[in-house]
């Protein structure tokens, strides 16, 4: 096994399983682009304007609050709200529940970014607070998710079933660490998760798959992970979690490959602004075409 | 009528007034270029950092703060304030109020951007909190300007003089529908209005004059209504209140139309690093020179 | 004298002490890169991004935080801590002085960052209670510098030595003008301090070197200051606070000369983006060799 060892296979039957998510995922692509769905997100500072930039560039439209009516309007008016845990301030320790709970309440679905479990007293506790609400989507790294499963308290199955394909090395193995944990997660939830890494997969109850591309620039760059969280939001508002999930992290990673080939990228910075280029260029065809592998 | 028809006529008359507006505007260029003022805000965190960039490429200099006495003494060290509703935070409460008061105790010009009226409770209060303190300029989207005038309670005359050509379609209608508010809010302000759309007016008790230019790619980028109140904040410590809103405005829309045209231009990204650019390379004489026209 | 003329020369003996000065940068440069080390900030909202993506662009790893607990564990995880004064919000009062005096205690290098000293009593209140923690490392302007050495009540030397070479007119003459107060400093803390300016000088118990290069752009970009501080903080965490300031400021010069050649820079937002490129792409041995020279 190396590195540079082709992705995982497809599971046998996972070809026509891959054909009807490529369908749903340019049909949920198109449908953004056309209806330009609001994402309402209480998210973190270091990366709030790119967040907003990579919804708008993906489709969507954007809008930031931080106090608890305010997230609670936001989430009567939007079609989709992101929830990002990182920058706590003390207004977020009722704001996020409230928009959480209103979100669950009304059925609008919400995507949590659990960023920072695991550092300082609120965010833990907020974290806990989100449980019983039910994120449709739960987006993070390895840890992440491994840590928020933990956090919950969920049952961790041992007996997933066995990939059909070789599954690589080095830091892949961090990603698929994390696979029951993803499992536990969307058996709680109903929907998906996400877990972002060298390799990105996304799970849900009868789902996993992998997505491939994307450019060793992204971890050069801030905010990735959450501008990733904010736009798996605006398919949320289109299709279902599970094709929302993958949409956006194919449309991230097909953006991913192009800006890296772009001829005027030459370091992260540029990368940045050929990958918000390319968030907004990327046809729905291409979004579906992006290499997907069921494991 | 087409969404192609050519911009509004100028009204009779309207010559020599454009040709005095244009030779302001430049002189308000160059003064802006020449002094760097400080034009000092309180905005929302998605776009802060653009709003700083564009005033300095614009050619003023900047300074950000959230709490009370902060506010107060930036007042006071400043040319002009810029106060931006959104993304409320609980000591803006007090904040915001306190600052536009020190303005308008010691006359210093303030500039209004009531972005996100009506939602939450703490955003309705101040914005009914700031009407006694008539902001030099209120610059929104149509809709805000229409909200504002509504809740501060301003008589919205029917009987507005008509325009002398034709006003186009679509879009447009929605900038001219806010057209009587303006003249509503310029009443009670005595400054100016500057509704931003896809076609940009500035209004006051004498005038209402539309900008042209710009890019379809401003709405995909998040930040630009902001960061022209910003501008026109800096503007605003160099001339009067319509002069300062129309050159802000012009600023921006020349601008908006050279990066749009800019080879490296390919999408959102790269427009809004263009713009910042063009912002800073546009002289007095192509800011005065970007077509305008009274209606 | 002419703004033109060439830089200080190096004091007798100088030569011996850069070339040391230069190997320890080179070295400190290839540890940053290989290491990754996590530089965690409390900072203000202008900048964050900014902040972020330049540590994560010179080779570090980046985490913002702003709750008092949460500002302890950060400074319990990471090798190196930026504290920066700017945009003041009510919890800062207790999470800036509780993060410095955890960094005192466990001997975690910190960087002080007093952007808007002398605005708004919590910023005053806390520059104070920061005195007995002792930052590694002070950045800051010239005016900076001088407020928090007398904020702080230093004793400011007046028999200071003097400069070997011809110093220069104009806007130098405001960074020297802070000399002896950055002498001061560096006898309280035992650390460096940075004084950004024209013409940057890093200073400590025992030297006062200039970096020379960067770029007429900078001034026009909000945050290079800021970056540098954050950067100050990546160095701190693998050498000492005098080669930490030199090697950061050196690796700002580089990447900003570089940036401002680069044939794509065409104003201050083409100018950012390929600085941020540059600070990923100048290598150890470049950032070693940057000018610097001994006054």
């Amino acid at each position: 096994l190396t590195a540079n060892q082709p992705s995982a296979q497809p599971a046998a039957g996972g070809t026509a399983q891959l054909d009807q998510l490529q369908a749903q995922i340019e049909a949920a692509a198109a449908a953004v682009r056309q209806t330009r769905p609001l994402a309402g997100s209480i998210t973190n500072n270091v990366t709030i304007d790119f967040v907003a930039n990579a919804q708008l560039a993906a489709g969507g439209t954007a809008a930031m609050v931080y106090l608890p009516d305010e997230g609670e309007t936001l989430a009567d008016i939007s079609a989709a709200i992101y929830i990002n845990m990182g920058t706590q301030i003390e207004a977020l320790a009722a704001s996020i529940p409230a928009t959480a709970a209103r979100c669950c309440a009304t059925g609008t679905p919400w995507v949590l970014d659990p960023v920072g479990i695991g550092i300082g007293a609120q965010r833990t506790q907020i974290l806990q607070e989100l449980k019983p609400f039910k994120p449709a989507i739960v987006r993070g790294n390895a840890s992440e998710i491994i840590a928020l499963a933990q956090l919950w308290g969920l049952e961790i199955p041992t007996d997933q079933p066995q990939t059909d394909g070789p599954l690589g090395v080095d830091t892949t193995d961090e990603v698929l660490t994390a696979l029951p944990h993803a499992r536990a997660l969307a058996a709680h939830t109903g929907g998906a998760v996400a877990i972002s890494g060298p390799r990105d997969l996304v799970v849900d109850a009868a789902h996993a798959i992998e997505s491939a591309g994307g450019s060793a620039y992204m971890p050069q760059v801030t905010g990735f992970g959450c501008s990733l969280g904010g736009v798996c939001a605006v398919y949320a508002a289109c299709t279902t979690p599970l094709v929302a999930a993958l949409a956006a992290t194919n449309h991230f990673n097909a953006a991913g490959t192009a800006a890296a080939a772009a001829p005027q990228t030459a370091g992260p910075g540029s990368f940045k602004v050929a990958f918000l280029d390319a968030l907004a260029n990327t046809t729905p065809a291409q979004i579906a075409a992006n290499p997907m592998s069921a494991i």
